[in-house]
């Protein structure tokens, strides 16, 4: 698995990361990691807009404003949040060591944390592992980095590819953390890409806006936007290749690229939501417009009483079309939906479909991968939203989180 | 339990209820229910805003606009929803059976169903009981009515009051069902409450309003507002008290006791919310608005995390704090906001309250009431919002609930 996952990351020029094991988690495992930038990459962040938030995203999101940064410093274990003005002097503490430990401007360092609100960091543990941090960055440590920012993850999510455009390889690789509180709302829990494209920092901006738009704004595993969430995107611009001075299909082919890296970390949370034993994909097709199909989907995914049916593979379409009625759309008339499950259709003409079979959708509903299709037959637009289901083993994991 | 129900329930003038089993449930209970109506009566109602709502809503809401009233016929085990014009023509069918039997005009029928959804009802049970129904009712059969609207409750909900206004006597009762699916949008699964003061329409349905905004509308289980919902009172004017007679004073008092019935019935339902282990009361204090109190208390009322940690019986504020910063409000600086559970403060000036006693908390959280409160220091409004925790039953209810 690790060789496996090893095999197909690509470095990339530019960036070099180091993971410690600081001692956040009684269980001996790497909390703590930095990424090195080399100058001239620009970068480029969207963030929780909880009013909690974090005073790592606060910090972080002005430095990004002020200019150039040279490092990121992550912790998992706690989220820095929640701790008041003595939790915000922790944070700037230790990233003034990072900074003059390494010869930079506190403005050039960009923080980041996850794990349990409102209980104030140990920063000596931190201070005393930046040393061994600074001496041990390396271009090929992305493995160790993505499971240095898990908290209550299962698996680490590390996307990498390797694109060709104008005859040369352009890299791109990610990665990502997060399995509960989990409903982005302009990025999700913490998420850094980097790629060796050169790109003008308001153009990597728009596109980051665009891509999230498609992918962690799409994801949701029960509602909880969280106070931490942050999503980075880096471009170290070593591959010579210009953004700028690429035709139009050929910066179609590398935003699509970027894209499917998104979507694919963002099901990766989903596939690790917690306590889920499905992988729910809800398409709203033909509807009057994009965020009329994600208010219609995310109603469908924020559904408790959707989700326990999918849990229990029961076919209970009343749930869903109860959760579409809810939804607050300008969709008033219901009667020209039609309710899928994949290919079983359950409910059209404003009632039970004439053909339906139980006994297949039971059957479908056994599957770990589920498509729930709402077709509008209202408009040209689609959203797709994906979901997990909502399980016993949720509950758990919530109830004994902190214990 | 019985004898002690009993006893309170004051008989309407002007109000005759039945209720037989008509065979909607395998196991044999009172599932079938008519309400007599006396002439001169006014009725006013509020319904679901799901957009996919039951031919029931749509036709009670009509005949409501039309003029009086003579009869009120509700169904528990099936919900009469989703099942297309041949499911429009059932509900048509039966009631004017009961039109025709009780020599009165299909628009003075209003129907109600409570159950699983998108299944066709059996329009023949309904109409071999109507006879039966018609023949048996009487003032005295609140009990048995609040008992045949039940579905997934565990217990009847029933709360009826004399009080003295101008040295005579008016009465109030009523009844309400529900335990999942529910988040009211202007009303409850289903209510039922009569009184024999003599009121205008028109009076009659803002005061209907208010109340709901008091009541019905500040509960959550589960944050799914059904396809049903419906909540009528009706005025009899048997008491010869005129509402438009009486003094400030005494309408004030009157609304009150009206106001209590409904705050009193909506408990009931949360009392009784599938799986619930906790009943929960949220108060938002000096808030700039009743609306932005209410918005964060529903966010909080609705997270899943701060409803397990309460299942757990763990004072995790930093859920709590994380669900009022996700609240839509334009209380964008979290810092003057005070966290309690009962009297206990946790979180104070941006970070954990300096005498904080976990141990403290902890014990609090073992009651089965539980108070959450958010002082925001930020105005002069006040919202109250009651909810339940988040327990495994509630899981396994929806998981089996068709099965």
């Amino acid at each position: 698995m690790q060789r496996k996952d090893r095999k197909k990351i690509h470095k990339i020029d530019g960036i070099k990361l180091s993971s410690v094991y600081s001692g956040m988690y009684k269980k001996k495992r790497l909390d703590l990691s930095i990424i090195e930038i080399s100058s001239g990459s620009t970068i480029s962040g969207v963030f929780t807009k909880n009013k909690a938030k974090s005073d790592t995203v606060t910090i972080s999101q002005n430095n990004l404003k002020r200019g150039k940064s040279k490092y990121i410093i992550v912790n998992s274990g706690n989220a820095n949040a929640g701790t008041g003005e003595s939790g915000y002097k922790d944070i700037i503490k230790y990233s003034n060591i990072l900074a003059k430990l390494s010869n930079s401007n506190l403005r050039e360092i960009l923080v980041f944390s996850t794990g349990v609100i409102g209980e104030r960091i140990d920063v000596d543990k931190i201070i005393i592992s930046i040393p061994k941090l600074l001496k041990t960055t390396d271009s090929e440590n992305w493995l160790n980095f993505s499971k240095s920012i898990l908290t209550t993850d299962t698996v680490n999510k590390i996307i990498s590819k390797k694109v060709k455009i104008k005859g040369k390889y352009i890299s791109i690789t990610g990665c990502t953390k997060g399995s509960g509180m989990i409903n982005p709302n302009m990025a999700t829990m913490l998420s850094f890409v980097a790629t060796d494209i050169k790109i003008k920092k308001s153009t990597l901006s728009k596109l980051l806006r665009k891509v999230t738009e498609k992918s962690y704004n799409m994801i949701t595993v029960d509602g909880e936007t969280s106070t931490n969430d942050s999503s980075i995107l880096i471009a170290t611009g070593k591959s010579n290749i210009e953004y700028e001075n690429l035709n139009i299909k050929e910066k179609e082919f590398f935003y699509n690229e970027i894209e499917n890296i998104y979507i694919g970390l963002a099901k990766k949370i989903i596939k690790d939501g917690e306590g889920s034993t499905k992988f729910i994909t809800i398409n709203v097709n033909n509807v009057a417009s994009k965020s009329e199909g994600k208010k219609i989907a995310m109603k469908i995914a924020k559904s408790a009483l959707v989700k326990t049916a999918m849990f229990a593979e029961d076919p209970n379409w009343g749930r869903i079309l109860s959760a579409v009625g809810n939804a607050e759309t300008k969709l008033n008339n219901l009667k020209k939906i039609t309710i899928s499950l994949g290919n079983i259709i359950l409910f059209k003409n404003s009632e039970i479909y004439k053909k339906y079979d139980e006994t297949k959708a039971i059957k479908y509903l056994k599957n770990k991968n589920i498509d729930i299709n709402i077709d509008c037959n209202n408009g040209k637009h689609n959203a797709t939203v994906w979901t997990t289901d909502l399980s016993y083993e949720y509950i758990k994991i919530n109830a004994e989180y902190r214990t």
